[in-house]
């Protein structure tokens, strides 16, 4: 019950904590972002406590019985040292020594931007959208189905940068194809430093480009900032059945020692890599986040950390994943529900979907996932634009219409606005039986403020619409993306910076090799 | 948390309360329909009580204060004889007399079908599922947009049939534009009756053509049986602001003298007709929902009726209703608290949308109120099939693709089931680290009925889908609407009853005119 406006503004006060206050601020002067999204709506808890504890036990026995695998002698030791049960690689751990790792994690934290007035708070009450994350492919502006280049990748940071409702420009939005693996993590990194100033995702395909990665967030931050301050977020995936492997270990190890967030979030297959049941994968992807998160404090105790998931459910006919289904949202509150038990920020996916196009399907599964993903009480709601084809490809249509979107569900989430009630009633006593209130004072001051208006779908008359073309929602979206790429402008790094970046990125690419062997 | 399977069965149950025992023989032998929706999650209650008691308090200040408009002599004299304050067509009704009347209306009832497997009950925990309502065009199965016609008509009552998870034909799906409208009631009616065994919807447009539904009624499940038992629901608007015109109210009488309810929904453009406020909106439609509910009392207490609203945002720009915003369904969760309040069975709307396709822009639209609907514990979901072009067409690839959405949103409120956890737990036990669960016992007990599987959506590989065509999501939909037209069959009517509605028919044909004047 809040009074929520959508106006964005500038400066916006992120690092004064968004809410009630950041928004009045917004009202301000014009400027192409809002502050962290303070949600005021309640959160839906889809079952009883005793369920939470229900599945709470049997991950616990899990961890306790079988074990998690560490495929890395540095983690192995660390476990051993903590004092859990270590056997090879496998690593049993007791619910008490668990729980104790946990708890250290905090509750809230800061991602710094190196824009200030971008910076936004992730847990509580805090939610912040965060673009997808990689596409080999993409589906451009001629809706042409390709792979990546490093040019669609720019563009894809240029149109995080000007969506309001976005606050983080992530990283791989897709795949600079053309760039050989061993450099790629240097021009993606330095895309999305350069043509955006929101908070970014880094890279945890080897220890060695993680620490690229923290020497490039140096150069923009500076060196003893990023020892401390958390500046990016990182994602890695247990490999589900209960498998933290070497790569994903070694990103972990280098991002917590910088006191920089993972997201420990097992991709989970429901179905495939989970059994057939919606409560038994849950109750195993969360003890294996939980194993990913008290590790990450055996690294750096009292580093922030987000708990997570990605749960999909498997198509029995094709094995292909599936984006929008009903079990993949009733999961997403069981994954919340557990979050505020632990008092852990987390991350769930939003408009994720299996679609090959931005179409009926698109939308459906997308809406089915967002909807839940805000009830449920996300904090990092990723994958957010562009997501198509489980992830294989990134839309510059659907980029601009999920973005679109989101400003709807900042909005929602933002709560009803009892400000104005008593204005209003007095209007129904002026109008009175069969008026209409377009002409009322409460209305010409409050409409344009009032309902949430978007720009890529089309409410006028079908005589209107035919008029303009008779275009579909894909087709408008494409035109948006065009549109808003001729009008951007960089917001450009400090010369002794964007020199550095250069110079950082020219020195590692004469060290690294071309090819992967 | 229960054990939900959606394989449909007959004789489906509903009798006997549909819910986990009508699920439970649902498995018995295939058919094509669900048993009555027993919600098994929570509702979402989106505000505290007291800004429930809020609202309250100013629709009840608004119908003792302003006032309702009752444009009908009768109308008026059962309300002074009721003791309102009567004062030309302006009732004022005193908050005392209102919640006396509207508590007399039963809080959940039978609506019972021609084919008893498919009666439903609507209220409480009950949900059920209606095709959209009142579409003068069609975008038919080449994707053209024209005039509806008797054709039309019969197929969508035959698609509304043959679709599992919609539990009534609901009537004008589209408007059979070449009948002339002093008879077009009698055509809509009969093909209803004719091509579904579902429950169907009455025609409110004048107190005669509403004495011929109930006769046609009466030569379908007998002349007695009609006047006590529940065969059919119509909808009532208020003209908001706050006026019952003499249309509506003869039909609220000729319905409600037979025991038929009646839906009291304002059909509400929020900032046209109501202020500018969606908290204002909902008290004002509270006021008129609830002063037509209470009228429907005075005709027959203890009628059965449906409190409802229709609540569409409009779009600044061009003033056309826009339809899934947030603040819709933020407004339909306030209108399900007031319901709860009230003890009243309540309507409200799913899948409607104001795309002129079946593209993203109407999944996306879709599926934010549909969601809203279900969590909100609306009662009799409406217009969840087919709605387009805020509701000015409806298009037959929208139907297929909305009633395949539902049967995930049967599932997704059925609950989650915790039947087999434990069973689950021991797959994971089983498997353990890095395995996969394909090949467990609980995977090849369980894996086809855990997820929703879809088949109008797609989750091939591009390859597989590009391969099969590259189709978007409404081909596919025209495609399938096709299929099941071209192998519908007939749930026939005993020869003497067809005969009897004929007879019906071409009598009054020859009685009524061609033209309205």
């Amino acid at each position: 019950m809040t009074d929520t406006t959508l106006t964005p503004a500038s400066p916006a006060p992120a690092r004064r904590g968004g809410g009630r206050e950041g928004r009045r601020a917004l009202r301000a002067a014009p400027m192409a972002s809002f502050p962290t999204l303070v949600r005021e709506i309640p959160v839906y808890n889809l079952v009883p406590d005793e369920a939470v504890e229900l599945i709470h036990e049997e991950s616990m026995r899990i961890l306790e019985e079988v074990g998690c695998e560490f495929r890395d002698d540095e983690a192995l030791a660390m476990w051993q040292a903590a004092g859990a049960d270590v056997s090879g690689t496998r690593v049993r751990i007791d619910r008490a020594l668990l729980m104790e790792l946990v708890s250290k994690v905090p509750p809230e934290f800061t991602l710094n931007a190196r824009n200030p007035a971008r910076t936004v708070k992730v847990g509580g009450r805090n939610t912040v959208f965060v673009p997808m994350y990689g596409a080999p492919y993409v589906r451009d502006l001629e809706n042409h189905r390709r792979y990546g280049s490093l040019e669609d990748l720019n563009n894809f940071h240029k149109l995080a940068y000007m969506l309001p409702a976005l606050h983080s420009s992530s990283s791989i939005c897709c795949e600079p194809m053309e760039i050989p693996v061993p450099k790629r993590h240097l021009h993606i990194i330095h895309s999305a430093l350069k043509h955006s100033d929101k908070p970014f995702m880094g890279i945890v395909t080897s220890k060695e480009r993680a620490e690229d990665v923290m020497k490039m967030a140096g150069i923009v931050f500076g060196e003893d900032y990023v020892k401390d301050n958390t500046v990016l977020v990182s994602i890695t995936n247990c490999n589900s059945p209960l498998v933290w492997d070497s790569t994903m270990l070694d990103a972990m190890k280098v991002y917590a020692r910088h006191n920089q967030p993972l997201i420990l979030a097992p991709f989970a297959l429901c179905g495939a890599s989970t059994a057939a049941s919606a409560v038994g994968a849950v109750a195993q992807v969360n003890a294996e986040a939980l194993a990913g998160v008290a590790f990450t404090q055996l690294v750096r105790p009292g580093s922030p950390q987000i708990y997570g998931q990605f749960m999909v459910t498997v198509d029995m006919k094709s094995g292909a994943p599936m984006g929008g289904t009903p079990e993949a949202a009733q999961m997403m509150f069981l994954m919340g529900q557990l979050a505020r038990k632990y008092r852990l920020p987390w991350r769930t996916s939003g408009f994720h979907v299996g679609s090959k196009l931005n179409d009926a399907q698109a939308g459906y599964e997308a809406n089915m996932l967002m909807h839940a993903a805000i009830l449920s009480g996300a904090n990092y709601v990723w994958h957010v634009a562009g997501w198509l084809e489980a992830g294989l490809c990134c839309g510059y249509s659907k980029f601009v219409t999920d973005a679109e979107q989101l400003v709807g569900w900042y909005k929602y989430a933002g709560g009803l606005s009892f400000a104005d009630f008593k204005e209003a009633m007095a209007a129904v006593r002026e109008v009175g039986p069969a008026g209409h209130f377009l002409g009322t004072q409460h209305t010409l001051e409050h409409f344009e403020k009032a309902f949430f208006i978007p720009s890529i779908m089309d409410f006028n008359s079908f005589e209107q619409w035919s008029a303009e073309g008779a275009k579909d929602h894909d087709t408008r979206g494409r035109e948006k993306a065009r549109a808003m790429l001729n009008a951007y402008e960089e917001p450009k790094l400090e010369d002794g910076i964007a020199e550095g970046l250069r110079d950082f990125i020219a020195r590692r690419e004469e060290q690294l090799p071309n090819s992967v062997n």
